[in-house]
């Protein structure tokens, strides 16, 4: 089994709750990768037979870190409307919340279209080089990442920008689809370490994902990179936040996420 | 009484509980100005006798309208960490659910800071012509809106942009905190307006706020006016996103906000 999907491995044990467990695979400095715990609450809302349409939007939480072990996760209909749906998960260890999370599943409809931003023109992953963070951590396996600006500093460089850019695809490849799509949103390094040239203490606190490709733009990307970008605006007494779009090989924006992480240094 | 403080009036019901009730100065089109709940969500969280910090980030999920009367409103510790803390907090009227959302209150310690962002360059809001939108809806007038570029179209002329940047402040001018900046960061009519240069139906699904600006920051700006500036990335199938800052007028960042917008057109 591709090991995203073994992440992702969930059973029902009552109504509306799951039974998970975390995988080493997914391992992170501390506790799992917090894309993986994104995709596995979007698993567990899909699991859900109660489930209405599709990812519009989705906040997690990351409330304290997930031990190694089995979790449990709650998921509750708010409330179903005509065209939408409101979602309350929380994910729990031993009856200890770990992780909460808001989501919005939607009917899409045929309307007007436009995407206003455009994607940075920057080389194709084919020509650029397949790059291994300065440190090993174990979920970084999981990703062909290939960097075309910002990739993670190693030699204490401070930079005036926080921009990064890079192709990233599921390692081994695996199709698209919501869940590995709020995963990776979650895959920049912190805009800290960029700005510095080097680790200091940062960890995401909150993420928001608006998903702006539906089912049938997902699957047309198959296991194909997507161009992800990030920046921080701002970063003020303990927190920076930042904001990421990620496209898909044929110019298709995939989603816009933010998020805001907290630093020392 | 000012209206804005009207409309935060909270009486304690029960442990996390909260009875609030509409006012016929903030009436939207359907139920209250979104911003006005997302304001009073923070100052329930406020006025928790285990509120640990300021505001960091909040997300407020619009899951039904709010239908003018009483209602009540459940705060919920999801869990105190040394510098942080995670809130569920949900508005109901009559047991229905009708404004879910989560909030991050942490404690602010001092860092390096920087902003990367720059505020739009526009003339002074004393300058400015203070607008009428071209169609009456209560709320406005609680707001000195005077719009540097993107005003609500009332000419059907469609627009190639989306971007709308504003000066704004309460109307009668009110000392700017948390709750006041979580209400303005809603400021904006919806973006589909302006680039179709007409009214079709919209209304916010979920809006994220950051806060940059610790409490200091924000009582040093008294009651001067906020330059709010937004615009949508994409538009796809039913649904927009919004991204926006808001600034104060010594070039402060105080925050950044996000949402997605259902639209029909």
């Amino acid at each position: 089994m591709h090991p995203f999907d073994k992440a992702l491995e969930l059973e029902p044990s009552d109504d509306g709750r799951w039974r998970g467990r975390t995988v080493p695979e997914w391992a992170n400095m501390v506790g799992p990768f917090g894309g993986i715990t994104a995709a596995t609450l979007v698993r567990a809302v899909e699991l859900h037979p109660q489930r209405h349409g599709q990812p519009i939007a989705l906040t997690v939480n990351y409330v304290a870190p997930i031990a190694d072990g089995e979790f449990d996760i709650v998921t509750r209909v708010v409330k179903t409307n005509r065209s939408n749906q409101h979602w309350i998960v929380e994910l729990s260890q031993d009856g200890e919340v770990k992780t909460t999370a808001t989501a919005i599943f939607g009917l899409r409809r045929d309307t007007w279209a436009d995407t206003e931003v455009t994607p940075p023109q920057v080389p194709a992953p084919e020509d650029t080089v397949a790059s291994a963070p300065p440190f090993g951590v174990v979920w970084f396996d999981n990703y062909d990442m290939r960097f075309a600006d910002g990739a993670m500093p190693d030699d204490g460089a401070e930079s005036g920008s926080s921009t990064t850019t890079l192709w990233v695809r599921n390692n081994p490849p695996r199709p698209m689809d919501f869940a590995a799509l709020a995963s990776v949103s979650d895959i920049f390094y912190p805009r800290v370490f960029l700005r510095q040239g080097q680790f200091v203490p940062a960890g995401t606190v909150s993420i928001t994902t608006y998903f702006h490709a539906d089912d049938e733009q997902l699957a047309a990307q198959g296991d194909e990179f997507v161009l992800a970008t990030a920046r921080a605006q701002a970063f003020s007494r303990g927190y920076f936040d930042q904001t990421a779009h990620l496209w898909g090989r044929d110019a298709t924006l995939l989603a816009t996420s933010h998020q805001v992480v907290y630093f020392k240094g």
